[in-house]
């Protein structure tokens, strides 16, 4: 063996065990690529920069490269000579691919991206590789003082999974085209690859039907999406390498379809009428009536080639049959046909609509209650029940694999219930579940699910992002890349990149608290709407009613989100001071609480501003508690009257203010029991 | 006469002479009503709020009560039991009108508005009226401790001009419908009722056409409307009240049509491509050459169907017709004719181009060049040209009117040219000119010019807006609202108002901000924004080859807008300082230096950021002079030395930085004189 080879395997080796550590602290990529090297070399940004592809070219490289143009010099500030990518050429960028992907189950993302001093190299297998390679590169400009270059870096890629989605819900609150393009955008920029677009549901069915228009005449509000804006849609996923899988749930969540074809309905005479509420309701279709399947047949025949992709959801879920049972000629149905169930009867449905289904060259995709005994495999398995749901975790998913069904995981993803980045970051699609090789390949990977119950088009990026982009790297990265305070740090740089996108996580927050504090939006208001995070799970929404589809989101808990900056910054303090309370530490709180005991006073400027009033009590006892605990920190001591004050204090803080949860409550109890046992003078 | 109609009468003559300057300094309505008067009734926001719709209903008023409902539960954060228009029943919201608006030149858009204790009435004789009046209404919300009201007034109101427009450029930089929708809704909410969309130029044609496919396949860069989309857009104008006039801009301004379709064009063999720069360009259309009429014919059938408006807008405007005379067979074809001049040859195309508009119901509508002697009156003159183009001020207006033409000013509103919103508002459509009835009544009204050479989806909501508001103002109220502090004082509620409408005026700022700093947007790069405006006129863009149409737009001229926020308040307070300089006011003026005398020190962390670098000899200057004005003021003396450093910096302050000018320099230079005057210690 010759020494330099030997020098090359003992690289390699330690590039396998500490590269990645090592270098995802130096470059901010996500997700994080499968092997990345370092070359020193570096690549100056100027205005020579050109593009040029080499592969058979369908128009979608081009755009995609055009874009990657214009975002660098929106980026860099770089006036560039060419604004497009120049053809029969080399370019200082070269693009090398050999065919243009389907965007099928099997195509292929990987890539192999090389950063020289003078020319930057990306090789890939399909033009959707291709693609994932200029998002990893934009995500390496960087600047010193002589300008903007990319980082010298070679990076062997492709995802973990073929499956990586978000399914965003256009029923309960309407989305616009233009917010879906720019969730496209952002997508793509984290290499997810499937929007999963739930069209219907009680509160509106959002697809415009020549068939049967009064769907969306009754059934929508006159918010839906035209069947030329279905297509737009579907054209710009497809240009950005991104799948859509429709989704028309049935034969539950049908209040809007029934609302404008109640003939095929459960219940005779019941008052179907578009749902203002979030919840389970009971209208439900009729799956012994002929018409249903007539129905589903042509609005199918209608929908269907609108979506290219070879998989179509209907739902499947959440029907607990109450209209069923209470209809006699279902029953009656249900004896004859030995469907002893509604389950049964459920199945009876969904393989009558798997037919007409494959009748337009599609494949059925369903929430997981349609696992049941007698559905086919071709089926794919949504697995979207867990823990709270009473199962276990992930329980669905691989059951639906050992049973010999492809199945996709949104359980744990459930982004809409607010939960932190570090939570839905730590789900593994498949743990430490014992697979074989076979069952293995059947679960595709994942879906992140965005219900808008309490979603807005103001609202939506900031509930998504930055999250989503976390959830990313989860299913595209090695199992293995899940250190959570590195990717807290890259997910900090990816967020603003997303800005830069169009997404409206960051500014639209300011807009929030302007229009709630009439425009006196001060900095002791944005102060408190980076301690609180909206209630977790779905506690906002107690019952379902305290909120309709059509009440105001543009309260302080939209302000807010799942992972509150400041409160994430001072949680990691508390947590450093309990292993280790040094004085150091104890400065850094202190200078927490000193900023935080100004927050009522601030605040009353605008106190009187009815939107702000229900935050007084918090800013109160925010104060209050930071005055008494910095002056114990700093007195290291703290009197009996101050400490039952303190406790007081909290036991207010601990409480919902606004639908917004102080999310340093934990720290604070955590601090005072210290100061309690260590500062207490009797 | 009985004393209580005396006193009537009395409040009546006191109304209309200091009525609305009193009443317009306590409520922030814009555009300002003809009519308003106070009745101390107050209308309470609660959930039992309703609207009812009396009148033929077309579905629009519908629309719209329904956005007023979400828009008022956004602002106020109150949950209503009704979202929705409620019908058949007295609402607490009552809207009565007669007929459905044509939108024709006619249309009738007064309204009466009455807010009582327990109802609001919305008396008008259209729907659009009834909408105007809506948007009154909104403007009426106002808080106090116990929580959100309608002021309780009478409100008469009528426009004073049928003709209140914005054009928006689709062509130099393509926007999205999104962005053309928020700007739609943002014209409704001050009253403007004409959408200008210049659809094409030497930079694009943002048409589809399925006829001549070839231009936007070569002459848009895949950046256009489809036919859906622009229907989409009419509909959506239409439902706010707003016209939509359409501009295919001919005989000039054609580079995009020639790449598509060299062969009507003037000059054989040229090499028509799409234009990168801004200006003025040689690419013109053949107007000997039948295949041209031919051209248009066909796409005029294909594209006029798609503009419910009676008006087709057909550009017509600098063309210098230098390839005409550069082609031999054009001359001659001149000759034959007896077309003396490339204008006698251009009003021969107008002709020609006027009968096909006619044959598909279009009357037309031009840029004052095709005011020439044969050019028919039925033509709209839209008169752009002024004292820069070396004509008069409103010249072509009032000639137009006077020739018997109906004209539409748009010179004064070239909103692009980054001037003062006091600027625009001074300018009056029709001044001191004197004209008889009927030529005041050939004067439509006006339209701002949206040009985009220098704008993008990110940024034209702030070259927009608020000033588009005042205009708005200009072309509704009665000539006699004119105060111009009273104007600043709503325009500044009314431009928060703006935002809650999707406008991104002011998060976008911050937007471009933290892309330029690298995410690291700091107090004093945004303090720097609010004292900087963008080059004026069109010196930022000199020769129009600075920035090509892929340039980057997130610099720190497109955080900047055309009235720097704390310039204006400073440079009003100088000039308070220059009639009555006493110590209050110089108190003032110090705390404005105190703030600035620390920019140069707290920019200096992200100094080395790339697109920072440009601004530290701005921010070093003015943290300098700062610290000696304020030292002058403080101690009432300046030495020679100190002296010559402030004059120093001025010199440098008052160089362009970064393609802004500092907007303080000719108070600082005022202050500087004072102090010379005044405190030099020799």
């Amino acid at each position: 063996m010759k020494k330099s080879t030997l020098i090359i395997l003992l690289s390699a080796i330690l590039c396998n065990s500490f590269g990645q550590s090592f270098l995802s602290e130096k470059y901010d990529l996500m997700p994080w690529p499968k092997s990345v090297k370092e070359l020193h070399s570096k690549f100056v940004i100027d205005s020579t920069l050109t593009i040029t592809i080499n592969g058979h070219n369908n128009g979608r490289i081009h755009t995609v490269a055009t874009k990657f143009l214009r975002r660098l010099a929106d980026r860099t500030g770089v006036f560039l000579d060419q604004g497009f990518p120049t053809s029969h050429q080399t370019g200082s960028i070269e693009i090398n691919f050999k065919t243009v992907s389907d965007l099928s189950l099997q195509h292929d993302e990987s890539y192999i991206l090389d950063v020289g001093n003078q020319q930057i190299l990306i090789t890939a297998v399909t033009d959707v590789g291709a693609m994932r390679a200029l998002e990893t590169l934009l995500q390496l400009a960087n600047f010193d003082a002589s300008g903007y270059y990319f980082e010298g870096v070679h990076i062997e890629d492709s995802p973990r999974f073929v499956w990586r989605g978000l399914m965003i819900d256009a029923a309960r609150h309407f989305q616009p085209v233009s917010v879906l393009k720019r969730n496209l955008d952002a997508m793509a920029s984290v290499k997810l690859n499937v929007f999963h677009w739930h069209l219907t549901d009680d509160q509106g069915f959002r697809i415009e039907s020549k068939v049967y228009p009064r769907l969306q005449e009754l059934g929508s509000d006159g918010l839906f999406y035209t069947q030329e804006q279905i297509k737009d849609v579907v054209r710009y996923a497809s240009n950005l390498g991104i799948r859509v899988v429709p989704e028309i749930d049935v034969p539950g969540h049908a209040s809007a379809i029934l609302t404008a074809y109640p003939e095929i309905g459960s219940k005779a005479g019941y008052p179907y009428h578009i749902e203002r509420y979030a919840g389970i309701f009971d209208p439900t279709l009729d799956p012994t009536n002929p018409k249903t399947y007539e129905f589903l047949d042509h609005l199918l025949a209608e929908i269907a080639p609108l979506f290219p992709d070879e998989y179509f959801h209907i739902g499947g879920d959440e029907n607990a049959g109450k209209h069923w049972d209470e209809n006699k000629n279902i029953q009656q149905f249900k004896q004859e046909n030995n469907l002893k169930t509604n389950h049964d009867l459920q199945t009876y449905f969904n393989i009558k609509l798997e037919k007409i289904l494959k009748k337009y060259g599609k494949k059925l995709m369903g929430w997981d209650e349609i696992m049941t005994p007698n559905m086919p495999t071709t089926a794919i398995i949504h697995s979207w029940r867990g823990e709270n749901e009473g199962l276990s975790k992930r329980g669905t998913l691989i059951t639906a694999a050992k049973l010999g069904y492809q199945t996709v995981l949104s359980n744990g993803y459930y982004i809409d219930r607010m939960l932190s980045v570090k939570h839905h970051y730590s789900v593994d699609p498949i743990g430490d579940a014992q697979l074989t090789k076979e069952e293995r390949s059947r679960i595709l990977g994942g879906e992140a699910t965005m219900w808008s119950e309490l979603v807005t088009p103001m609202t939506i990026d900031s509930r998504i992002w930055p999250r989503m982009a976390a959830i990313a790297e989860r299913f595209w990265s090695p199992k293995n890349v899940k250190n959570i305070d590195n990717m807290l740090k890259r997910l900090k740089v990816v967020s603003y990149n997303l800005e830069e996108l169009g997404i409206t996580h960051i500014k639209n927050r300011d807009v929030i608290l302007r229009i709630m504090s009439n425009h006196h939006n001060n900095d002791a208001l944005k102060e408190l709407s980076e301690l609180c995070e909206p209630l977790k799970m779905y506690t906002r929404n107690a019952g379902g009613t305290e909120y309709k589809s059509f009440s105001p989101f543009t309260l302080f808990a939209d302000a807010c989100v799942a992972d509150a900056k400041d409160a994430l910054a001072f949680n990691k303090l508390v947590n450093k001071f309990n292993d280790n309370p040094d004085e150091e530490i104890i400065n850094g709180l202190k200078s927490y609480f000193k900023e935080w005991s100004n927050n009522y006073e601030e605040l009353s400027p605008i106190a009187e501003v009815p939107n702000i009033k229900p935050l007084i009590l918090l800013s109160q006892h925010l104060s209050k508690t930071s005055k008494l605990l910095f002056s114990t920190f700093e007195n290291k001591m703290i009197s009996t009257t101050d400490l039952r004050a303190l406790k007081a204090s909290l036991n207010i803080l601990k409480q919902p203010f606004a639908d917004t949860e102080l999310a340093i409550v934990n720290s604070l109890y955590k601090l005072e029991g210290y100061c309690e046992k260590n500062y207490l003078v009797p």
